[in-house]
């Protein structure tokens, strides 16, 4: 059994953003030269989400406006954990719905993936330094 | 390490459905004479669901009902997804709620489960055919 | 491939409780003396959590306040699933939020985690026995 391990860095420009990172999750296991296995990918921040879903604009955007419906940034007051001096209690709760991770096949050493699967991170809490991790089994 | 491969395909009925596929995991686990190792179960469409949970009409009954409250379908204008000509919009909600993939332990061959749990596609728009993938690696 | 199986223990004393549980799996890593691999961590009942976040107080609050909003305990009538004579149909859908499973990877023999990352069970229907199945595969 073969092992691989890589971290992808963000830095975002805005507080919440979605990228695609289907090309650098491919990319990373042409590196570890296996073929059949199981690929991790997981955010290894608690306010950011490894998900996969349609690259989509419109449906982006409706992520981003039902997320927020769903777990609301403001008032920061309504969130205890604010009370820490954070104001990303938010960002934790959206997470959770988009999920932490992602766990994909990896059949003759490509992505096993539908038509329209596409990796994505999403950030909730950006502005700041933040890592994806990768990690790879198989043969 | 050995791995195996295998397809589900189905074409539901209605818009929204939610069948059990415990059974032709444990088939397709059979079919892979790995003992001990990792299955990965996954949606290949991206408005699709495998999830875990208990197999009772109430209980589906009421997923069904609860994810149309938080991610109703109509009225379809009310997500810029659909503009694109697709009316699916909360199929892509509804499916980030459930999940696209479950990972469940091999142990001697079986499903490793407690004692209700049961493997689930739920399908939020169907009417066409689509996919699962099952992958598993181990002894 | 090696690989190893560990259940964990819980009854809680209220209904709903979030208990860490970073430290047992580690120590499952330790005793299985796998270096780099895959670990799953999942809720071996359906209407309970394994999920990865922040261990902060306020947060765990918050989470369980926000969880009673999307899918309220009461009443118990709201929900088909509770005509079997159960309670719990808001369990089954707060878990579902929350996922049922994580896969975490292993590096080094540690758990590869960010400085925040901390794994939880969360109980949503308590107050008697239930399980975590933890399931290690790798060299």
């Amino acid at each position: 059994m073969k092992n691989y391990r890589k971290e992808l860095w963000f830095h975002t420009k805005t507080r919440r953003e979605f990228i695609n990172i289907t090309d650098q999750v491919q990319q990373a296991i042409n590196e570890s030269t296996i073929q059949e296995g199981l690929c991790l990918v997981c955010a290894m921040h608690i306010s950011a989400s490894c998900y996969i879903n349609d690259d989509e604009p419109g449906l982006l955007h409706d992520y981003d406006k039902w997320l927020e419906k769903l777990a609301p940034h403001a008032p920061i007051g309504q969130y205890r954990h604010n009370d820490t001096g954070e104001d990303n209690a938010d960002a934790h709760l959206k997470r959770q719905i988009m999920g932490r991770e992602v766990v994909v096949a990896i059949t003759k050493g490509q992505l096993d993936f539908g038509p329209w699967e596409q990796i994505f991170y999403g950030e909730f809490d950006g502005m700041r330094k933040k890592r994806v991790l990768i990690k790879i089994i198989g043969n």
